[in-house]
């Protein structure tokens, strides 16, 4: 029978399973054959304890689970519940609210959030820029929207924010397109656990604001902040003042998610939260987004988002929370500095990790270190620049035994680059 | 200061309240001032109780809550749970299951499932077919992602679905047309209480199968059952078995959903299921259905996807989820009973109604009428053509009492038609 196909050109895509679903999938599997204390299962982006078991945070769970049934059974609005909304921006501001008009709107997740920014803010064709070192979505979402993801050098060669290769790629792009969508993952960026300092951020908005020299460019930048309760204190959130009193061809989308802050990545309740000195954009903003919705998903998960609001008119409650999620943070630091710790002693380059939950390595042939790596019962996922290690799933003890393997698997597959001919070490061609 | 857009004009919407939430704020608010018995709110489009609160199926909800943490809080595969993923074929399907290739992929609830089949089989521009009664997203999902909606008449003079209007419409489409989406709403349409009988489905086949005969056009009938388990028995799933044996450019994509089936619309989790002579148009499906995930929500809510699998896998639970199901539905054929009758006595003409949640009444000037009813403390939802009354959230009593208020009010709207000149009816300007 011949392979008859339906989907539209653009629309197609190749099967396969997941990278890192399958990579995690194997490391079940090792961990079945040899026990789970000899294998290292680095794949898992979610907080897990030291056992391999999710780590829940209960506080939040059991709200959750005590709202009353309609509130998890019923549908809710378009552009979610109002008072998640205001939740929402509480949530994201902390103490460092903008000064400028500001709204939300409900999203699955922060997914949801990247989706309705490039759909709503870039033409067909453009190119949504971000960093080299990028989540793989970030170029899923650009793609499969019709977009093309490009990107600027993220480290500079003292480790730090590039500021150079993003002004010359941000201004490169905007000659030619009348919209600039910008996807900047700090702090705790995924997944190199970078975080720009406050003076890193002073120069991005600077940049922007030259952006915006010529008023009809329009720049948006969307600032995912999925990691930043675990990033920190709630002096993190300080760049967020910057979002103030900005050229009004400039908007800020903030993407808040309930995913990691209150480990509820699978109820899929996150918000879109703009930022602009223009009152008329942010009604645009969610007039449009609210539509947006109704055409892909319809309406967010409303339990999840009926917590959020309990949780900003519940004082203990969101003691409750914030308790919890410091034991978790401080797991997560301590993981984070063991593995740092053994990658100096281990002389294991790394990117610069400030927070968050991967660490990620630059490596030559990441896909053949990350099968060296198996064969050693550690791992990890490859990316097109380096592996990434999910500290975020590892316990201390294990962090700590890691980076020494994998510089080992590093050399291996580097010396399968020389042949010795003639006496001499030469480069396999 | 000036209006700054920021947003692509193609996605530029104007603002406003939805419809429906906006007429059952003001409902409320007229139940808060003059008595709840005093108001009939005919507008929520949920299955209430007869004191206007949220009917839950308990069985459904205290197994959701009795799910492990994890279950809950992890993050669900892209594509879904595997095992969610076979319960919602079995769910679907029942004892009809088609002969064919079959897959599933998860979405949030059906919209989901609209957006991928829209966003995937057809092309950018493509008119996308429904009935004139329709329910309002379908133009939304279809606008929103840069299609059109075009509609046939779905009754013909004797009350039934219209096929030659159907033949007629779908032949001129694909005309023009590579790819051809229908999207057709049976059982308990979703206005008008529509089913199609057995020998109506066979009819639409029938046509399908004709307008398959060029092969190099792809048909996909996007079949959407989203009140299937509010309509009649397991043998209401018989048209089902059509799917089996169809052309292999014909491709059935069926959007299931947990959303009235366990009443938990609020966790967001349905399934488009896709039917398929061939099995690389179904293997193209899950590929290309599971990026789309990935690009704009990326997955589901697992806690919802597990209770699915969880009711598949034990058979006590499901017995009880189908008696507790069994006395909402007789609860609902109570009520559209009622108001069938009293609308045989009152004179009010209704589409043809066989089961689900809504009535629809033909009128002219809907929105005139609606305002009217709102007068006489009745909330209902103005269609293009008519009127939407929603039997699922209104009592018995109520519902035997509102045909001749409607009746009237239509009278009403209808005498300001007329004027008195010289002593003669005359129709006004």
């Amino acid at each position: 029978m011949s392979e008859i196909s339906f989907v539209t050109p653009k629309c197609r895509y190749p099967g396969g399973d997941d990278k890192i679903f399958g990579a995690n999938a194997r490391a079940n599997q090792k961990s079945g054959e040899i026990g789970f204390e000899n294998v290292i299962n680095a794949t898992v982006g979610a907080l897990l304890n030291d056992d391999g078991s999710l780590s829940v945070m209960k506080s939040a769970m059991n709200h959750f689970r005590s709202l009353p049934d309609a509130e998890i059974s019923a549908y809710a609005p378009i552009a979610g519940l109002p008072e998640f909304r205001d939740a929402a921006i509480k949530a994201c501001f902390g103490d460092y609210r903008p000064d400028a008009h500001i709204e939300a709107v409900a999203t699955p997740g922060g997914s949801g959030a990247i989706r309705n920014t490039i759909w709503n803010y870039s033409d067909p064709g453009d190119a949504i820029l971000t960093s080299d070192w990028y989540w793989g979505p970030y170029d899923t979402q650009s793609t499969v929207n019709g977009r093309r993801l490009e990107t600027y050098k993220l480290f500079n060669d003292s480790d730090e924010f590039n500021i150079d290769a993003f002004r010359e790629k941000s201004a490169e792009l905007v000659e030619t397109q009348d919209r600039l969508v910008i996807l900047l993952n700090s702090p705790a960026h995924n997944p190199t656990g970078y975080s720009l300092t406050d003076k890193e951020w002073e120069s991005v908005m600077g940049t922007i604001n030259k952006l915006a020299e010529n008023p009809d460019k329009r720049i948006v930048l969307f600032a995912d902040i999925a990691y930043i309760d675990f990033a920190g204190d709630g002096s993190s959130r300080g760049f967020m003042k910057l979002f103030g009193s900005l050229p009004e061809n400039v908007l800020v989308i903030v993407a808040y998610s309930m995913s990691k802050a209150f480990t509820l990545y699978g109820l899929r309740s996150g918000a879109m939260i703009c930022v602009s000195s223009n009152k008329y954009a942010t009604e645009e903003f969610f007039n449009s987004c609210q539509v947006a919705n109704r055409g892909t998903w319809s309406n967010g998960t409303r339990g999840a988002q009926k917590l959020l609001a309990d949780v900003y008119a519940d004082e203990n409650l969101k003691a409750e929370i914030e308790w919890e999620r410091a034991y978790y943070k401080t797991l997560l630091e301590e993981r984070a500095t063991s593995f740092q710790k053994a990658s100096k002693e281990a002389g294991l380059e790394t990117c610069p990790y400030r927070h968050g939950f991967f660490v990620a390595i630059p490596c030559d042939k990441p896909n053949e270190v990350a099968e060296e790596l198996e064969n050693r019962n550690i791992y990890a996922v490859a990316l097109q620049k380096g592996l990434r290690f999910a500290v975020c799933s590892v316990s201390k003890d294990k962090c700590a035994k890691a980076p020494k393997i994998i510089k080992d698997a590093i050399i291996t597959v580097e010396s399968r680059k020389w042949k010795v001919e003639s006496g001499k070490w030469k480069e396999k061609d």
